[in-house]
């Protein structure tokens, strides 16, 4: 079986793990979200693609849910030491050196598609890993407060701030002159389902469906959805302050709705999200808590299971 | 008194510590190689410069005589986990924080002077370190071996081969484009009196002096040199391969003939080399060891007080 995926970061590459593990016979295809992606001190960060090659390659801090095992952090030290800018960005050692690789890269002129497959080459995540595009974009937050109105990286909202600062808007900066990255509409073109992970609606699955032409390919495909919200609460990461940025409620209901039923064939949400319904699609309530990688590839495996079952022809 | 001195790197770093201690009161301008840098993983090393920055501000690593102190070396394990080249050039954690500092301010278009004065801004070296040049200049080495005449990176020759394939030439690439940094011709002009320390003749003084503009400003200054050959052998380092390949006899004589009457007005040699001669340069000889800190500021006070018995006007 064919299966595309997309991801954003922690919640997503858990999810994944689950997914290799509930179709171990699988081609999986993931594309992952770069509208995190961050310069800092000259290198190309790419905090969601990491976190998907670090999880699936066993390189991943397992208690933080991002970063690398064993890590140190006497690069960010040295550089804070210099005076360096921003300190809250928690780059380690081990991370580091993804980034320069990356970044040397990108100076001679290889596109993300390709630098990742190199970095992957390296991890060996058993799945296809692509950037949802090779161009540019990134996610920006206008916030107000005492400093003004004022548009900042997500980065710093979510990491400095800690979305403390309400968002008043969420965009994704060069979106309308982005491209899927090579590979992607084939990867949804030949797949026999699509499961979205229970990432973040807005700011990873939300922003790769932003790339113009993959929101219209994976209309086409059988698409299952599994609900990032659990009775009204995020499973994991700040969420419902995405949602609330765009005028979305923090329900299973509302993120179904946000999605719409003519991307969604079906929608796993938890046994308390009972009720939650949209036409055309096909609602199923099950346990959701990714609490262990069994009952994370239990998830996975009814995601698969519905997906197969709604089939239709392209 | 103001002093401009040159340096290459670990001995000339060493020989400006034992300068500091020699003349605690002055005002020293370190005009620092940069024929040595390099582009290693998209960042710019600058060897020579670093290491007089380290040593003198109390970083450096004191048996390696490179590099810094308590390094660790997770980032270059990791380079290498990504199959990433070269693995032969020993760059540390905290090393790479200086290299990630420079390459940002370049890519900022910040000239490599006001860089090195930024990364001095922490350091606190006690001396005015300039680079030679702002302008990018190499230290190619033409060698032939198994794989045809060509010519390599210095560091390449250096470090990768230890000097063990014989230099047929030794080209600074760029010299003659290059312009002297900004500072570097004033702070010669005023200057009571220049100190050369033993420096690798060819490849560090040799270089700086290559910089169009330095050589003739320093022949109108009171110039003394530290002789870097002891009884027909380096005191450190790997001159003698150097001074071969530009068909110079490895003997304090031949270095005195090399820098000539126009450049030097002094002349330290060790005392096995008393004896040595050239009209126009005071020679004297005394032990010229650098075995300790003491032993190192009593060699630069002899040169100090050879320099200031010399000083005609400029």
């Amino acid at each position: 079986m064919r299966i595309v995926s997309l991801a954003g970061g922690i919640g997503g590459a858990r999810f994944l793990r689950g997914l290799k593990a509930a179709a171990p016979d699988s081609e999986i295809t993931v594309i992952g979200n770069t509208g995190d992606d961050i310069t800092l001190f000259g290198l190309r960060v790419c905090p969601d693609l990491d976190t998907v090659m670090y999880t699936l390659g066993g390189g991943i801090n397992e208690e933080q849910g991002w970063g690398r095992r064993d890590e140190s952090h006497t690069v960010k030290e040295e550089l804070a030491a210099y005076g360096m800018e921003p300190q809250w960005f928690g780059l380690g050692d081990r991370d580091f050196a993804t980034h320069i690789v990356r970044s040397q890269m990108l100076a001679a002129g290889y596109p993300l598609s390709q630098i990742t497959e190199a970095l992957c080459d390296r991890w060996q995540p058993g799945v296809r890993l692509l950037p949802m595009s090779d161009d540019r974009t990134e996610t920006h937050v206008v916030v107000a407060d005492e400093k003004g109105r004022r548009a900042i990286h997500f980065q710093e909202w979510w990491v400095k701030l800690r979305a403390s600062v309400p968002a008043e808007q969420i965009l994704l900066v060069g979106a309308e002159d982005a491209e899927p990255a090579p590979g992607v509409l084939e990867a949804i073109r030949d797949a026999d389902v699509v499961i979205l992970p229970p990432s973040n609606p807005v700011v990873s699955i939300g922003t790769i469906l932003q790339i113009p032409g993959i929101r219209a390919a994976l209309e086409d495909k059988t698409v299952v959805g599994v609900s990032p919200i659990i009775g009204g609460a995020p499973v994991r990461g700040m969420a419902d302050a995405c949602l609330t940025a765009i005028g979305v409620e923090t329900s299973a209901q509302a993120v179904l709705e946000l999605y719409g039923s003519r991307l969604l064939d079906g929608w796993l949400v938890a046994e308390e999200d009972k009720g939650v319904a949209l036409d055309g699609v096909t609602v199923e309530a099950r346990p959701l808590l990714m609490d262990s990688p069994e009952a994370t590839r239990d998830i996975a495996a009814a995601a698969l299971t519905l997906a197969t079952a709604l089939r239709h022809p392209a």
